[in-house]
């Protein structure tokens, strides 16, 4: 089918590092906290915790939707993750209070500086949506903190599943009461649209060149000759779904 | 538990009749497609047939929580009543998707006068969202048509059920992260709040005592000393929420 713009009535996105800065915020949310227990470690060391905690995710949730671990949130595996890395980084002086507030530092990711006035102007014309791994209160809580205008928010938790399981997509596609390629699925990472549109949602790609910093795993940079409509950031994007 | 305000994180509200009007709007739709056919009939007319589709969807959801009937979603609930109602009333002369447009009024519900700026004020403070029978995608589109500013949207399609179902409400804590008691239940109808109550979650009462029009059902004027927070408007909620 030949896909033109007019077919999309609604835009779920990716969350982490397609809308917000994960990587940014977390190094910035672990150093403070290790400055208040006095650990003195190096940008690099901030960097490798950041990087290592991400982990705990994407190896998780693979985990989950391969069926080798019950149903976990992502807000477990983060705490799981982050005890082990309090623990190496010699800040296991973290009462249980305060090492919830630092897990939920996932709750407060700040938008990348051109997010939220894309994602209003998206808006205007589209519904526009999560359709994340993260956990819903995660998302709500996130929403929240950086103003990002959600009209609905769907997550792989609603089927206790992860991205790209085709069933994640298809219960957005299916609670919207849309047809899946009146459904586009907009993230900066390749592997999640080829997903979503192997079970024929519309496909929009962001590039967001900055999400792994000088760590270890590289960026797409470009969408390739599969994706329906991709801009280098949010303001081309939404240009070209003509909004 | 002695209940205090302060304990409210998250507020979430019934729809039809708490939020919209859902019997003018529907009088307003069906008398405006009777009229477009050539059908003539008195006000009392329109006002029946409002009431009598109104009624498709209290008695499709009470099937389906007693396990009587599959799930239906009130979409296709509100489309037989619709069918069935339209050749009563001479009005067969419709299309197919004339049929579907007019079935999708209650995508398309005013909001009372109050309610926008009511739970804009809320949202400043606490999480808002829906907890309604009606469909997500119903939900949404209803949102966008009224400018209802929700962070989230949940509905007892998530578990396939429908309130007063205590997997509604408990289904809607757990997707938040958050305990029954740190999420308010608000509607017009005490019932909806009683359900609420015996799991656990804190209740608003808003009185709406113009929802049944002219019509047989009495609205609840009051709340009982049950619920934990009443108002007789939407200003006056928000003033005991302390927004």
């Amino acid at each position: 089918m030949t896909f033109e713009v007019s077919q999309v009535k609604a835009i779920v996105f990716d969350v982490f590092g397609t809308v917000v800065d994960w990587r940014g915020s977390i190094i910035r949310e672990v150093s403070a906290a290790g400055k208040r227990l006095g650990v003195t470690k190096d940008a690099k060391d901030w960097e490798q915790f950041a990087d290592r905690w991400r982990a705990a995710y994407s190896e998780g949730t693979r985990e989950v939707r391969e069926g080798r671990r019950e149903w976990v949130t992502a807000d477990q595996m983060h705490r799981e993750r982050l005890d082990i890395l309090l623990a190496e980084f010699g800040m296991d002086g973290l009462s249980e209070e305060e090492t919830r507030q630092l897990n939920r530092a996932w709750h407060r990711l700040d938008p990348w500086p051109d997010a939220v006035a894309g994602l209003t102007r998206l808006k205007s014309k589209y519904i526009i949506g999560t359709l994340s791994n993260g956990n819903i209160g995660l998302l709500v809580n996130m929403a929240k903190y950086g103003g990002l205008p959600w009209d609905v928010v769907f997550a792989g938790e609603l089927v206790r599943s992860y991205k790209p399981d085709p069933k994640v997509y298809l219960k957005a596609v299916e609670l919207l009461g849309l047809e899946p390629h009146e459904v586009m699925m907009c993230a900066a990472h390749l592997h999640d649209l080829h997903g979503a549109a192997k079970v024929g949602l519309s496909t929009g790609f962001v590039a967001r060149p900055t999400e792994y910093g000088s760590g270890e795993r590289k960026p797409d940079l470009k969408a390739d000759s599969s994706i329906n409509v991709a801009g280098a950031d949010y303001p081309e994007f939404a240009d070209r779904m003509g909004v």
